[in-house]
């Protein structure tokens, strides 16, 4: 029997999750979309086979008709949502953030932790990335011999507004570097120091962090939300004896007006639609067998995200280097090793 | 409901194919797998969620609780395993080539018109590769202006065994190449022209052809079985203004050694993975609708590619041009404008 | 004492040799600068350090205090002009071709064989490319196995005039694909056959030739003089083993406007600039020393190009196989084993 | 009459410098090698066409057959050779560092200011570096708008011994990445942040910077001297509307045993021949006319590549952001506006 699933959010993350549960994963259903615009639920549920709307998403979630929830309205939402689901045990995957505020995401841990089990899977849909996945396979193979370093940049043709802060590079788009340098390299994060260029006119200039690790990694991120160009994520880890980068979906290469070119595109849903369609059908299984995924974020990989994001800022306002410290890890999230 | 898929043989592209229909594809189930060997079907089968067994292909096609079939069954079955398919009004996508016999293939054809209908889609999956679909797009946007010539070149690790000629190169292989480059040019063969290396040792030499088409075009196809450094399929398309490439996917780039190296995989499957899943895909929904899929290759084509294949076999031993003469083509086979 | 060097021909070619005599090869100067347009040879000679200037190529030639000329004057000045420095014992760098007639390769080859040594090279300067040396070095390291196929690729911007025909293709174009497929390959070729795709409106359409050498190779030549997009040479050598493809020089790699691109540039010159350097600073040391480069096409090179180019004609004109048949090869241009 | 020159110092730097005045730059002679070893003297003068050799650098200056020289002596001589030359009115390259002390930098300045003319050209090769020039002609189009961050990489095979340091790294290796960058931004830093990653065993970890320009761009740089893959100079420079990479040489792309990779070499001559040939070229140039070179890195930009490398050393040690004073600057240094 299918796993019935409501998409809680109708803005272009949840039209995605609408759109990936219904037509490119098998085992689920797309049973209802929830959106705080009734026309904007109809909308989506209309666009991918009709199901069911609501306005509440609480209701929502303790409907018993409803197997498992994907939430991506917006981020101050997450954390209660995750919450709700919690107390009605239903599987729930949270776009990211898990919540801006890293006291919220200790919440949810706290009451994960009393329910006995996990439930809530957090959106660092890199992890399921081929590029990101052949980065760590390199890694993890020995080749480069032990990591030294690791180079992020995030690229994203406009902020989402005029009021983008570089605070907000920091707790918006800064999450999934810091998820994903955590999730290759294996390792927390000890410090971070933040850097701005200026930049003239009106929009946000790039922030451009670097991180220490734990175990003594260097690891830069360059979050520029309005680089012009193109939906752009690179990455490049440095081991002692050699380097492996990421290398995104190109389909096709043109030869016109004295140029040899390749084309971005304008946000992210290409670059990472593999990686998106492979973390919703982990989640459909999640959702039937109860087994967390191996390596899908978890509601602790959410704070370690958020908790570095707030030191961050802390950084970027200081000037100066700023030590992270992280709450205790609860034995829930201890990984087997692999 | 589900569509019910039995998938007919279960070597390399069967189990592939089982795969597919049991993991990334909604809205159908494997419901059964058959093969000659009762052992092979059974451990594809358990492979994939449990789905029953056989070892009668023909008895399957007409089971009332079967709705469509996948023949992935030795090149020589697929004829007589569409023509039951037609004969049980069970939608069928049959691996490529439809035949190796051209005449065989018209005999489908024959059937599938007196149905009335069309029930075969044939799998020549490459129409719904994203390269070819960038291509295709680049071609139709205009940016090229008309089209010029077609490079095209398939490149296998090894050939399937040790007695592997030149024209099984051509009626094995090169059958992918000519309906990719039909499917992007639109356009019919009028001739062919086929050149051999000389090769030492036992493996086959490539074979390199030259292809005319009715519209004017130069399409050169090389078949390189035994390329030995990785499987490959390149081509380039050629237009008064400029050109376009595919590009395959590649997921990250390694310096190692004095070198910058890329990965190639041993066979098509990296390569053709999204393919292979969105052509699955729409042969589904053309199993539940009845509609044939716009993109897809259907009875004429492999006929088509049948039949060029055979001229190429002839062009081979001659060492001349060899003219392409088609049958007509049946009303049932005319595409919408689009 | 620097060698006292004049050149030919004030067009793009002649202007191109001149300034790369006077500023970027030492042990030489640009003495004279000659050209049937007395203006024209004014400026290339003042352009790059005051030479003399002439209009009078043959004077030019038997004047003492000129060591050697470099011919870059129209096509068919160049055997008689070629015949004039072997009559005046001077070393000649010529253009290509060294004739469009190989009937005129053979008087000068008879001329140079009557003098007793080697005065005439030829500017396929391909030879000195660093990705066509690449690509030989590692045919000749082994790694490929025997080679079986070479791709080679021409695309001009636009062609020299609005008559220019398929055949010009061949005989103004195709020869350095010729010579280098054959310098790489070191096999001379026994067979061409010609294709031309049809083309809306005036300009000529692409050439694509294959070539069958007496070593067994298939050598595909695509010569497409009005490519539009940019000046792009490009090669692929398959082996048994593997395949090297060459790689032009790209000196950046912008990303703007939703694509990442690479400059074409309009003509040769900077592909080749550094081909043209070294074959130019061969040639100057050839003048000192009379010792003829070692890579260097020497007049019967030139005449095999043009003989290929030839039978190409007459494969293009009668649409079928065309067999090439050389004169036979004098002793005097026997090379020493490496 | 050429340019008679001397190199002083015969190790690999001397050697090359030594290869490209006899053989790749026109206007110039060999005139004279020196070395602490007549041996090594000896040896690289009869490679490259017999010149004289000496033990005395000094002694060899105020010679009146020597035009000017290239010094690629031991760091500690740079400073006193170049105020010898300037002392006797000789035109000097002088590789980098002009001196490892900010201070002696400065020494050498007063001398030049106090001569009424420039004398010295430091040998920041990159400045004629295509790749380089390409970055800041796309800079300078305006098409990226303003520039606010450059990022760079600079890795070597292995540090030239066991007991390299990061203080090192910053000293000898980082000048040519902060002279670049301040190239190519045509501004100076304003202050500079080091980190680097614990390594194992006994190889120096690399060095991380991040400066901050005066005109408020962010300059980070890689040094990674033990990064034992191959020799690999990356640069990009991110402006408001995109940005440009650095590519370096690749001559052949290579397809073999399941990989496609391009050649690194061992170390920096394959990737900046044409750098080292132009600069040289522009010194010849220079000691011929007395007109310094528009581009080249003159006494000052060898001063502020030190001093900021002193701060960066300070900075590396102390864990912190270090401010970055420079000395007034001469009028003698100011340049033409372009």
């Amino acid at each position: 029997m299918a796993i019935q699933i409501a998409v809680i959010g109708a803005g272009v993350m949840g039209a995605d999750h609408a759109r990936i549960i219904a037509e490119d994963v098998p085992g689920a259903s797309l049973a209802l979309v929830c959106d705080a615009s009734p026309e904007r639920a109809k909308a989506v549920a209309d666009a991918y086979g009709g199901a069911e709307t609501s306005t509440d998403p609480f209701a929502v979630i303790t409907r018993d008709d409803i197997d498992a929830v994907i939430v991506a309205s917006p981020d101050e939402t997450h954390a209660p949502l995750c919450l709700a689901a919690i107390e009605a045990s239903k599987p729930v995957l949270c776009e990211k953030p898990l919540s801006q505020s890293s006291q919220q995401c200790l919440d949810v841990i706290e009451a994960e932790v009393a329910s006995g089990r996990q439930w809530v899977q957090v959106g660092f849909m890199r992890r399921y990335d081929p590029s990101y996945a052949a980065m760590k396979a390199t890694l993890d193979s020995g080749e480069l011999g032990q990591p030294l370093m690791m180079h992020n940049f995030h690229r994203n043709v406009e902020s989402p507004g005029p009021c983008f802060t570089g605070a907000m590079a920091i707790t918006n788009s800064a999450p999934h570097e810091f998820d994903a340098a955590r999730f290759v390299l294996e390792a927390d994060y000890a410090a971070i120091t933040a850097f701005q260029p200026a930049r003239p006119g009106d929009l946000v200039a790039p922030v451009f962090m670097v991180l220490e690790t734990v175990t003594g990694q260097i690891v830069n991120v360059e979050i520029n939300n309005n680089a012009a160009y193109g939906y752009d994520v690179r990455g490049e880890l440095v081991g002692e004896k050699g380097s492996v980068s990421l290398s995104g979906p190109i389909h096709a290469r043109t030869n016109l007006a004295l140029k040899a070119s390749e084309d971005y595109a304008r946000d992210w849903r290409p670059r990472f639609a593999e990686a998106y369609r492979l973390q919703n059908k982990a989640f459909v299984h999640f959702a039937r067998t109860g087994e967390f995924p191996a390596i899908s974020a978890n509601a602790w990989d959410g704070y370690c995200a958020t908790a570095v994001a707030e030191a961050g800022v802390t950084a970027l306002k200081s000037g100066g280097r700023t030590v992270i410290s992280l709450a205790d890890k609860p034995a829930l999230y201890a990984r087997q090793e692999t």
